[in-house]
């Protein structure tokens, strides 16, 4: 079997990236890791936390090689600003973003694998002047992909997005019958092709409260939704639905699903990051590339302070190295 | 100890209603239960389910005694149209609300310690021509109640809601500074005298994915909710918000809570079904009356078929009863 290689953009560097990265470093890896940073960075964060840290510089020449306990490959990025724990800095902002370009680049021309990042700080980075609405959309644009879907993975739960990062007056509009079925498509394709599943079967949830109880707390589901489903079942899609969002998550339904479409975010992620937290996983569907994520923020206030939980970033490493595999 | 009275309105007749109903009958009970129903109904469905039922007519100058299993209290009512289960009939509509008037009125008056609802169907109403939303709504009217709270709770979390059945395109209009606040007062007050906690902790949800992420993401959290949370906690009330209903749910936060309000329906109620199904009670908070009720549906389709799951009703019968014991 041969070495994978991923790549890792730790996110913020005032955050918790750095920390869960050093802390990734520390285990044995059967994968070889580039992190995409500044070395000073790192290197300062593990001498705050006490954590012993040898830095290479990553030769893409070189074959892959399983991680030493440790030791970190890395593909140096200058910060231009210094870097304090807990402190964001606007200057910063277009480093955060350029490590994202580089390692989307090497994803693209078959370098890297997989893509695995760790949290940003929307409101830092535009502040910076740069129209930036979440790691989702903006790798969309880099990868020209008309339409990605956000999907987060927890032990027993899949569940994708039909909207994202919205404002929930927007979310109503939003919802239009080329989004959904778009969003449908990758969705099924994706299981398919991506986790391998030959049928997948598809819990769809209405928009309104109860579904929109048959016209009476809403129109969507009758309007929108609903000719989506039939459309997409002619072709041969097992998509349940739509069923009120306060139903589709007991146990009784999810035994029978591969994924939960919800309309929105807080339909769908609360139950997901209620069972899974810590252990939950971004995926992004519909790239040309592999992309998984860690689940949480950039928690500023435990940067570089003392030993936080990286199980939500070693979650996403194991979808990532799952789904390479795969390919 | 005195022995309780209540009072059970089953509900739509043709839906499960009447089998759980009847199937609580079965057991022993240390309270006295009222159920508001026609007594053909009941009698018929006992007889379609294989279970033994007698009905003693309820005579509200005898002293309230513990149930026998197989006997039930019946407080006569006739429905107009006959009763075949699944069969929904708008000519029922009217027998359905005027259950729930006669035993408000019992609750008024302190012949009844509490009332316990079975599921309606707000369609079969709706076409009979009365405007009907919803329970909460309904038993808000004929308390005299300006506000009304809807909280759900399952074992270890109680979920209270802003706003309850409306379109998702209503919701943030529905959010205003004094129909929040006057929420919080009621789940405050509530959750201190009817459930006997000294000093309530509240966790309250963002509108907005995030919280609206600093206004990146929508500005209600700015404009609504924090001005009211910071005039609340002047006068001593311990709110923790807004924050991301993504991460209100997680264990860490909900172990120190004893509420969580959501902004709205799917925002609050997947995670705590997912909890609580099978369990979980409905119960309304600001009536001068103790309400508790199931938290599922009419189930049309089991009705009269074979046993049914009712849990959710003995959880909101013991409910009715931990609050009637606390008055």
């Amino acid at each position: 079997m041969t070495c994978l290689r991923l790549v890792l953009t730790p996110g913020e560097p005032a955050g918790i990236g750095p920390d869960i990265s050093i802390q990734l470093a520390c285990h044995r890896r059967e994968y070889e890791l580039v992190v995409v940073a500044d070395p000073e960075v790192l290197t300062q964060r593990a001498r705050q936390r006490g954590l012993a840290l040898a830095l290479d510089i990553y030769d893409p020449v070189q074959p892959p090689e399983p991680g030493i306990p440790g030791r970190l490959k890395i593909l140096p990025l200058e910060a231009p600003a210094p870097v304090t724990p807990g402190r964001l800095s606007p200057a910063n902002g277009a480093y955060v973003l350029e490590g994202l370009r580089r390692s989307v680049a090497g994803c693209l021309r078959g370098e890297f694998a997989a893509l695995v990042t760790g949290p940003v700080h929307k409101g830092v980075i535009n502040q910076a002047g740069m129209a930036f609405t979440g790691h989702t959309e903006f790798l969309a644009g880099l990868c020209g992909s008309s339409q990605v879907v956000m999907m987060l993975a927890a032990p027993g739960l899949r569940v994708a997005l039909a909207t994202t990062h919205l404002p929930l007056r927007e979310v109503s509009d939003a919802i239009t019958p080329q989004g959904l079925e778009g969003t449908l498509r990758i969705l099924h394709r994706d299981l398919k092709q991506r986790f391998g599943i030959p049928e997948p079967r598809i819990l769809v949830c209405g928009l309104n409260p109860h579904a929109g109880e048959g016209g009476h707390l809403g129109r969507e589901e009758i309007e929108i939704i609903e000719p989506v489903l039939e459309t997409l079942r002619t072709e041969g899609m097992q998509l349940l639905g739509p069923l009120p969002a306060d139903t589709v998550f007991v146990p009784r339904y999810l035994e029978k699903a591969d994924a939960v479409l919800a309309m929105y975010h807080d339909q769908g992620l609360p139950v997901l990051k209620h069972l899974g937290f810590g252990q939950a996983v971004n995926i992004t569907l519909g790239l040309p590339i592999i992309r998984t994520s860690v689940d949480h923020g950039t928690a500023l206030n435990l940067a570089g302070s003392g030993p936080v939980d990286s199980g939500s970033l070693e979650a996403a490493v194991k979808a990532a190295l799952e789904l390479a595999k795969r390919q």
